[in-house]
C-alpha cells in the first residue's frame, strides 16, 4: 500500500482564497487516494465550502484562524506578528511532522522568511530559493531558479542553485539527466560577472559536470536548450515577470485581434479548436507551483490569481517533490560536491 | 531648406549584408529627400547591388574596403585587427565630420569598443549605453538601456542612463514627457540593491524627478507602465533576449496551431486580416534599431539577422537622433544634474 501524505494548505493567501484551495483540493482529491489534506483557515469561511463536496469526506483536518498575512505586509512584519496566521500554522505543521508538504498562495516573501525561520535552511544548503518552471518550444518546460529569493548571490549560492534545480527538474518534471545552463551575455567564456564565472568552474569540477551546458542567453529559456537555468534572483524574478507579461500582451492582441471583424470571428470559430490547444500550451495554470527549495520541509508557493486548476497543480507539485524525496537528492548532491559552506 | 543629412553604412555587418543594407537604404531614399549615405564594403559585392537602384543615383559615395569583423571576433580583436574594416572606417567618418551618424548590423561587442576609442564617451557621461525599445500593451513602446555594454552598474551610471533613456523617448518615439522607471524586483521602496536604491535617490533629487515613476517589475516593460526602463548591461541584456523568445515561441506555437486540421486552415484564412495585424504590432523589424547612447557621435547598430525593411528603420532611428540632436540634450541634462562624474 502507498503511504498516506499530508499536504497542509493556507486557505487564507491569495486573492481567491478559500475558494480555489477547496476546489483545487478536491481536483487533487479525485486523482489521488493517498493524500489528506489539513486546511488553515477561517472556519466561518472555509466550512461551508468543505462540506459542499463529498470528495474531501474524512480526508481532512480544519484548524480555524482568523489571522492572515496580507499580500502588502513585509516579511519582518508577518515574523512578528503573523504568529498565528493561517501560513504560519500551516508551514509549524510541516516542523512538527503533521503535515509532508505545504502550499500557499499567499504573500512569497513572507513564506519564505517564516519557512527560513520554523524549516530552517538544510544543513547542506546556503541560501534557499524559490524555483518554477516556464513552457518552451520543444514543448517541454524550462526550469528557472532563483525568482527573487535573493538579490545577490556568489559563485557558492549559484553553484548551489544549480544542484537543487537539477534535482527538482528530476523530481518534478521526471527529466532524465536535466541539462543546466547558467544565465548570461554571452555564450564566450569571458562574458559576464566574476560570480557568474566561478559558478561556471565550480559546476566544472562537481558530481554535476556532466549536466552543465554552459552559458545561456535569455532566448535560451523559450528555446529550451537546456532544462535548468540557473541564476541570481534579481534577473530571474525579472526575467520571468517579463516572460509572463510579454504572454499576456500577445494573448490579449490575438483576443482583440480576433474579435474584431466578422470574418475574423468566423475565423476563430473555424479555428479555435487549434487556438485553444496553443493557449493550453502557454497556460500558466500549468506552470503553477513554486518550489521553495533548500529547506527542511516541502514548501510550494502557488500564484496569487490563480484559479482552482492552478492551485490543484501546486499541490501535484508538492506531491512529487515529497514522493521522490527532493530534498535528500539535494543534500546528497550538494554534499558530494565538496564544497565548504558556511551558513550566513 | 532643410539641412543634407550624411549616413555612414558599415556594408559587412550581420547575416544579410551587404543586401540589405542597400535595400534598406533605397526604402528610406525614397522617404527622405535630404539624406546622403556612404557606404562602406567590398566594391565588387556593393557596387553591382547600388547600380540597380536608381533613387540612390547622385546620393551616395562607396569606400572601398574587404576587411570585415565578424560576429565572432572579440571587441579586443577587432580593436587591434580591424583598423581597416567597413565597421571602422564607417565610424572613422562620423569622428572626422564627413557623416552625422552611423548605422551597422555587426558585431556589437566590436561596435562599442571601437565608438568608444574613436568617438570618446561624451564629457559628461560615464559610461555610454545601448538603448532600444520594444512593444507594449498600450500600442506604444517602452524604451529600455542598458542592453548589455555594461555588466555591472552604480548608481550614479544607472542615474545618467536614466537621462540618456528619457532623451531618447523624446527625440525617437516623440513622447513629450516620458515616464521613467527603475527595474526591481518589487515596487516597494526597501527593494532591490543597494546600486538600484542609491540611483532612485539620484534621479528623485535632479531635474529629471518630476519623469520618474519609481520602481518597475518585469512584467511593466510589456504592460507599458512607464515609456523608459532603466536597468543594468547584464539584467538588460537578458530580459530583451528572453521577450523576444517569448514572442518567437508563441509565434511559432500559432502558426503551427493554425497550419493543422482543414477546418483550422481555413479559419486562419478567414481571420488573417486581423491576425497580421497581430502580427504586426509584435513585429521586430519596427522596433529594430538600438542606440550606443552617450558618445561623441550618433552610433545605431541594426539587429544582425534583420531584412531590408528592418534595417531602413536603424536607418531612420539615426535620422530622428540627428535631426533632434540628441546629445545635446544628454549633455544639458546630465551637466544640470550636478553629478561630479568620474572617468573610469
Amino acid at each position: 500500500m502507498t503511504k498516506k501524505i499530508t499536504i497542509a494548505l493556507d486557505c487564507m493567501g491569495g486573492d481567491k482564497s478559500p475558494d480555489i484551495v477547496v476546489k483545487g483540493a478536491c481536483q487533487v482529491a479525485k486523482e489521488n487516494k493517498n493524500i489528506h489534506f489539513i486546511f488553515y483557515g477561517d472556519l466561518d469561511l472555509v466550512n461551508p465550502l468543505l462540506e459542499k463536496y463529498s470528495i474531501l469526506k474524512d480526508r481532512y483536518s480544519l484548524i480555524h484562524t482568523t489571522e492572515n498575512i496580507s499580500s502588502e505586509d513585509k516579511p519582518s512584519v508577518a515574523l512578528r506578528r503573523g504568529t498565528k496566521s493561517s501560513m504560519r500554522l500551516a508551514i509549524n505543521s510541516v516542523k512538527d511532522g503533521q503535515s509532508d508538504a505545504i502550499v500557499s498562495a499567499g504573500n512569497t516573501g513572507a513564506l519564505m522568511a517564516m519557512s527560513k525561520i520554523v524549516l530552517r535552511p538544510l544543513a547542506a544548503v546556503d541560501r534557499p530559493a524559490i524555483v518554477t518552471y516556464v513552457p518552451n518550444q520543444k514543448q517541454t518546460a524550462t526550469v528557472m531558479l532563483d525568482m527573487g529569493a535573493n538579490i545577490d548571490c556568489n559563485s557558492e549560492v549559484l553553484y548551489q542553485f544549480a544542484v537543487m534545480g537539477h534535482a527538482f527538474a528530476k523530481t518534478v518534471l521526471k527529466i532524465e539527466n536535466p541539462k543546466i545552463g547558467l544565465l548570461n551575455v554571452g555564450s564566450e567564456d569571458l562574458k559576464g560577472s566574476d560570480a557568474v564565472k566561478n559558478a561556471a568552474a565550480l559546476i566544472r569540477e562537481s558530481d554535476i559536470a556532466d549536466s552543465f551546458y554552459g552559458y545561456v542567453e535569455g532566448d535560451d529559456i523559450a528555446k529550451g536548450t537546456v532544462d535548468v537555468v540557473v541564476t541570481d534572483g534579481f534577473t530571474g524574478n525579472i526575467t520571468l515577470k517579463a516572460i509572463e507579461g510579454t504572454a499576456k500582451m500577445i494573448s490579449s492582441y490575438l483576443k482583440e485581434g480576433l474579435g474584431g471583424s466578422l470574418l475574423a470571428k468566423i475565423g476563430y470559430l473555424l479555428s479555435s479548436t487549434s487556438l485553444k490547444r496553443v493557449f493550453k500550451r502557454i497556460d500558466p495554470r500549468l506552470y503553477n507551483g513554486a518550489m521553495l527549495v533548500g529547506l527542511n520541509g516541502v514548501v510550494v508557493k502557488s500564484h496569487g490569481s490563480t484559479d482552482a486548476t492552478g492551485f490543484a497543480n501546486a499541490i501535484k507539485v508538492a506531491i512529487s517533490l515529497v514522493k521522490d524525496k527532493i530534498n535528500d537528492t539535494i543534500i546528497r548532491e550538494v554534499k558530494s560536491s565538496g564544497l565548504d559552506i558556511e551558513e550566513e
